[in-house]
């Protein structure tokens, strides 16, 4: 508490009076009551994405997938499980905030029937059947994004969305944020020694608009600092 | 680490000189490199289990699938991932114990046809074909459980298993006793406000051989050290 006033007070309020919306961690598509599709997201560079925002003067709200970490000193969190509870707790916000930033790795797909009981492994079926979940960055892309109109005065919040990608991940985060209409897109790479999905440390590219991407690397902290100095000139304006 | 000396300093040695060999934990089944098939232990029944038996005086060895815990002190840890990781580890340690517990939630079922790239949404097929994992605790109960038989000299590991289960819990977890040819079986309920997955307390049954359940309450601390207790009357026989 202490510490996170401290670095309140002594880091510059870039965002000062700007309300944030993240989402952050995996979510769980129930199979069963026992069982569950998911990803291996931790969290945790959704989490300090959210204590950096309100070190630099934000009000943070932070709807958030099961993890294992805490609440950052001073965020709302708002908990949710699955992709279908997230979405609504995203687009039921979404309008009041400056900056809705998406970091969520949120499942794309859940299991058509899933069962409250924990069906025996003899009633499981060799196929799962799934469907698809809301895409909630290509909906908040197509309500607020590059390309929406909106009326006169209404919040029109900064999309960014982020891509997490094994390969050729420039280019692909690059095609994404045009497919969903974001602002901005982060992109930082899966798989492989270089992986982000837990680990401490990211290497992560910045893509806003059609500018050149920027490249941060670091411990998380570190990172999520510098994308939001980068992206606070873009809330000025 | 002192508080795990004097602990142990404290406690009566009951498993003194015995090797203990744990499964915790989840297991995952990689759909491609950013989804997978999981559950919700969160390791915490596991990992108490482990500190518990140290605490006892056992030589500990806890194979874990990924949790966000530490390895309890003076306990050795072998990370695994998959349910095929897991089953490899135990199997190749089971015959040099003194007691085989098997409290990782193992994933029934893995994707048949996993990929080591993430797949883009539109060529996800919307059926998932599964194939069944190896049973770890039928394999044991085989080997070394109840019925089996064993060469003269050779360790014979007393075979633990967990039931997690959400409706008519001892009943099938005497079923499941029976049917994998464990000694002893330990049930929990899964699902509903009773659900022990992620919580820190349990209720548990203590099913060993045809004896009356046994039921421990309290955190999972707490219940790892009274299932031990339970079971060093076993061990000493």
């Amino acid at each position: 508490v202490i510490l996170a006033e401290l670095d309140r007070a002594l880091s510059p309020q870039l965002l000062k009076g700007k309300r944030v919306l993240l989402s952050a961690g995996p979510t769980r598509e129930a199979i069963d009551a026992a069982r569950f599709l998911s990803n291996p997201s931790s969290g945790k560079m959704g989490y300090a994405l959210a204590a950096a925002a309100r070190s630099l003067g934000a009000e943070v709200t932070l709807v958030s997938g099961p993890t294992a970490l805490e609440a950052p000193y001073g965020v709302t969190r708002v908990d949710v499980v699955s992709a279908v509870q997230m979405h609504g707790e995203v687009m039921a916000r979404a309008s009041e905030v400056d900056v809705a930033m998406m970091v969520a790795a949120v499942a794309d797909w859940r299991p058509s029937h899933p069962s409250d009981k924990k069906m025996p492994k003899g009633q499981m079926s060799p196929t799962l059947e799934l469907e698809r979940n809301p895409d909630i960055l290509a909906e908040l892309g197509e309500r607020f994004g590059e390309g929406s109109e909106t009326e006169e005065g209404a919040r029109r919040p900064l999309v960014v969305g982020f891509a997490a990608e094994s390969h050729d991940v420039i280019e692909r985060a690059r095609a994404k944020r045009a497919r969903k209409g974001a602002h901005a897109i982060v992109a930082n790479v899966i798989g492989g020694p270089a992986s982000t999905f837990g680990a401490e440390s990211a290497t992560v590219h910045l893509l806003v608009g059609d500018e050149e991407p920027r490249t941060f690397s670091g411990t998380k902290p570190e990172v999520a600092r510098a994308l939001w100095e980068a992206l606070a000139r873009r809330l000025q304006s």
